[in-house]
């Protein structure tokens, strides 16, 4: 663990895997379980050339790094420079350095800054909600983060699928709200829904979370998983959520 | 309940709900719980128009007029003469002549059949398995209620989507492995899903069935409810599967 320097509002969460530790600063933007729930979902195997789309504080590609050590190099876009500065400074606290590289870069044009048929894994945490005009969020980075202002989701897949090589991997956690429509896209773009989980907060209750893995230029054939559960009741984890967190 | 005539192979099954009853032949095709889960999940309102594309012997239409009593007149098409004719008796034993009519037809001219615009809720028990082409099965009948012989989904979709009026209610019930592709074709036809339910046998396992409702023409918001579980454990029902039974 190197030492790094903060900011001011900055500070040093413990992602409790691996004596992983992240930068955050919760004036701006502060991970969530969706991205500690995508890291344990997506597939990733040894030597994986990997890429997050939209990496914020660098919280996905870390999560991943930590969890598959065998992986392959991953790269990290991220177009506010100051979560890419964080971003950055976190890899280096986790002696991360030779293993994930950020840009602060446009997700827009990652086929411009990678190339085609790079990636067997792409993963993002994309912004959940639509639009954004009109919003009243003080917030600016918090804004960026969370409405489509910078990108769309139909930017995210069709970078997706161009940096991915085929057969390559796209995983994302996003709202069951936008499902439908984010099915839509994918097939649009040759990314063929495979494995799909969806995330409820009780066992009674409709999902608040989606996570779903498509496959440049796979079959249809889609595999629904076993719904996680994230409360057994009020404050209490299900074990599947322990073990999540517990790699 | 009147008395009908049955045929040979023929038997009479209590549908364990007002006294309902529905011939049916093991030789042929016989409802499963998908029918029974799908009566269920779909939302019918009173003087609801409503339309079951490949009816079978009749179960989605019985089902939803005993749980719908104010439920307005239903047309129920079926491609195979003698499981249209079963239907047709199914509906004289049960008394419900003057709200169910069954059409031996193929559904694929359902908007030829009815017009445009017609219906407020179009439910289908679709075949869910692709082709068919050099399957064994060696019942032809069964072959034909189970693969995509006589049309496909995209059959299916296209003329729920000409039958419905504006804002009316397509409820599905089909295998998740096709889900990507249905929800593609609903989104091409206009058909928005906005309730998704998985059905999983068990609380760990992957889904086996997935019930979806669209609304032609409606805006993009999927409500992903709560899962379904069929078994507790072996043998023995979950509470809410006892209660979809009940009613």
């Amino acid at each position: 663990m190197k030492d790094v320097f903060l900011k001011p509002g900055e500070r040093i969460d413990d992602l409790q895997r691996n004596g992983c530790r992240i930068i955050q600063d919760p004036g701006r933007f502060c991970f969530g379980m969706d991205a500690v729930l995508l890291a344990g979902f997506a597939t990733c195997r040894p030597r994986d050339r990997v890429c997050d789309l939209g990496t914020g504080t660098g919280i996905l590609p870390i999560l991943l790094a930590a969890r598959h050590p065998e992986a392959g190099p991953m790269e990290a876009v991220e177009i506010q420079e100051e979560s890419a500065d964080m971003a950055r400074r976190s890899v280096e606290m986790n002696e991360m350095e030779g293993r994930i590289t950020v840009r602060t870069g446009d997700l827009k044009e990652a086929s411009r800054i990678f190339g085609s048929d790079v990636f067997d894994l792409v993963v993002s945490n994309p912004p959940y909600m639509p639009g954004g005009r009109g919003l009243t969020n003080p917030s600016e980075p918090l804004r960026r983060a969370r409405h489509e202002i910078d990108c769309t989701f139909e930017d995210v897949a069709r970078e997706a699928a161009r940096i991915l090589r085929e057969r390559g991997r796209f995983a994302l956690v996003h709202r069951p709200e936008r499902l439908a429509g984010i099915i839509g896209t994918m097939l649009h773009y040759r990314l063929e829904p495979k494995r799909m989980k969806l995330v409820h907060p009780y066992a009674g209750q409709p999902a608040n979370m989606v996570l779903i893995e498509a496959v440049k230029g796979g079959g249809e054939e889609l595999k629904v998983e076993a719904p996680l559960i994230i409360y057994r009741e009020a404050g209490v984890y299900t074990d599947e959520i322990y073990d999540i967190y517990g790699y």
